[in-house]
């Protein structure tokens, strides 16, 4: 998918250009991505320095929010700028405007960041290409969790991204359970569902696997996540690993479709937002209305 | 290395056992190693907690001492217990008095360590062999640097054990210099001297590596480092990374024998300390005795 080439004008945008934001951070100082008032959120950062650089209050659009203390690598934002506002940016004579607002955006963004330079990277700045939505047009996000189960492998560098887990985790058995979870299926047993809105979700990874380092890194990919998911999935998943209960409960507590006093979220630290999947340049219009349709849907019975 | 054999009293311990633990750290909230009235170090916490633990002040040996932000991964330090205080710590009955020193350490180690909790984590207690010496016994220390060259690279997430450098640097380029330093070399052109002590050195790896995340990684490994040597080697290799000086520069600094207005150090947050090792059990006395007598001997012409 080829970012750089120039965007028309998106549709209903009256003359607005659609930009594309890359960006990692480490949400450990943060009250999570949404603004909220009086909080430091990641949202609000952003749209602080964007602010700074064009001079007026522009919303961004994200593509996976992030809890308290989540983290992402390979987060996604959109937000729309005037054709002025998009090539009034100060730069030299040889670069494009992509890369003279990469360039302010950090100088901007570490302004805004105060006493914590560096917690928020803008890894690429582009032109979206036309029908792109941050959110919607999104085909999948994929997130780890990182898993130390047991002292010998708590390293004090890798505490703020990491679970320090007591008892070892069997991570065939992990696997065992996990899988049964694949599919397009009904995850209120593991959501925080909204008024509404459906939790049916289609999962397309959830697998466990210990590094060379003996770190346990789960990956969990899915079109789209309900709020809690990632860490209610891992949250259960824990008691497969300890061998508390067999594979199969997991299944079983998702047939179940209903939150309860075992539903446990595991911490949000160790969560890494990685990459967010996108169609390519034709498809991304009809990406987005048919996101929209299916998210908004009321809950299967 | 069998660590867990019984061991002989220490020679000259009068009676006293002597404990080898084996420990990693996270150095940015600490003031370096070494006990400092006032400030918080590493060396201060440990004593603390094994003072929690015995009931008497006890001071530790350490391999590497380390400066303030440089981080561990395996630094070892010995201490001398009495054989009473050995086995009087609490232990269920199956536990041997390792396990059990271990368990009771961790705890008196958060106690400590307050608002850092796993800033410090002690790996293993064991019983030291014979002729044992956390520092003088030590065949050679191994140090890791991580080096992000670009903001491409910049991880949020690993900013506070990686140097973020604006540059793009060459691997082969500091390959070729650093290999020049091998052997048995005067450092003093990269050392902040000790009256009356040899800077003398046998550096045995000064390699560069940039592996799958894109993210370079120094190795230094040497018998042993005098003040801020790997810090001068890695911020003079940077020169040569970026190309701005050849790659026979380094060696040139060498020759010089002398610290100028050149001698730069690279920041300590990337800096860890991998690695301590020992000679096998039946040669830890005379590599102790070997040692000492070199180290004291005074800097050669």
């Amino acid at each position: 998918m080829n970012h750089q080439k120039p965007a028309a004008p998106v549709p209903g945008g009256g003359g607005f250009l659609r930009i594309r934001l890359d960006l990692s951070y480490d949400g450990g100082p943060f009250s999570g991505w949404a603004v909220q008032p009086g909080l430091r959120t990641v949202q609000g950062v952003l749209e602080e320095a964007i602010q700074l650089l064009v001079r007026r209050a522009v919303r961004v659009t994200v593509a996976g929010r992030t809890d308290a203390g989540v983290h992402a690598r390979g987060q996604v934002v959109h937000l729309d700028l005037t054709e002025a506002e998009w090539l009034g940016l100060p730069r030299g004579h040889e670069l494009d405007p992509a890369v003279a607002m990469l360039r302010r955006l950090r100088g901007a963004l570490n302004r805004a960041l105060g006493d914590l330079p560096g917690a928020v990277e803008v890894h690429a700045v582009t032109l979206a290409p036309e029908g792109f939505d941050a959110r919607f047009s999104a085909l999948w996000r994929r997130y780890s969790y990182r898993i130390a189960d047991g002292p010998a492998l708590w390293d004090p560098l890798e505490r703020y991204f990491t679970l320090w887990h007591k008892n070892p985790l069997d991570v065939e058995l992990l696997n065992q359970g996990a899988s049964q979870l694949l599919g397009l299926q009904n995850f209120l047993s593991f959501c925080k569902p909204r008024e509404g809105a459906t939790t049916i979700r289609e999962l397309q990874r959830f697998e466990f696997r210990r590094g060379e380092d003996g770190v346990i890194v789960a990956t969990v990919q899915a079109d789209a996540f309900c709020h809690n998911m990632v860490r209610a999935l891992i949250g259960s998943a824990l008691y497969v690993g300890e061998g508390a209960v067999e594979p199969g409960w997991l299944y079983e507590r998702l047939l179940l479709q209903k939150r309860d006093a075992k539903s446990v979220l595991a911490a949000p630290h160790p969560l890494v937002l990685e990459e967010v999947a996108y169609p390519s340049d034709g498809e991304l219009l009809a990406r987005a209305e048919q996101t929209r349709a299916v998210r908004d849907s009321p809950a299967a019975p």
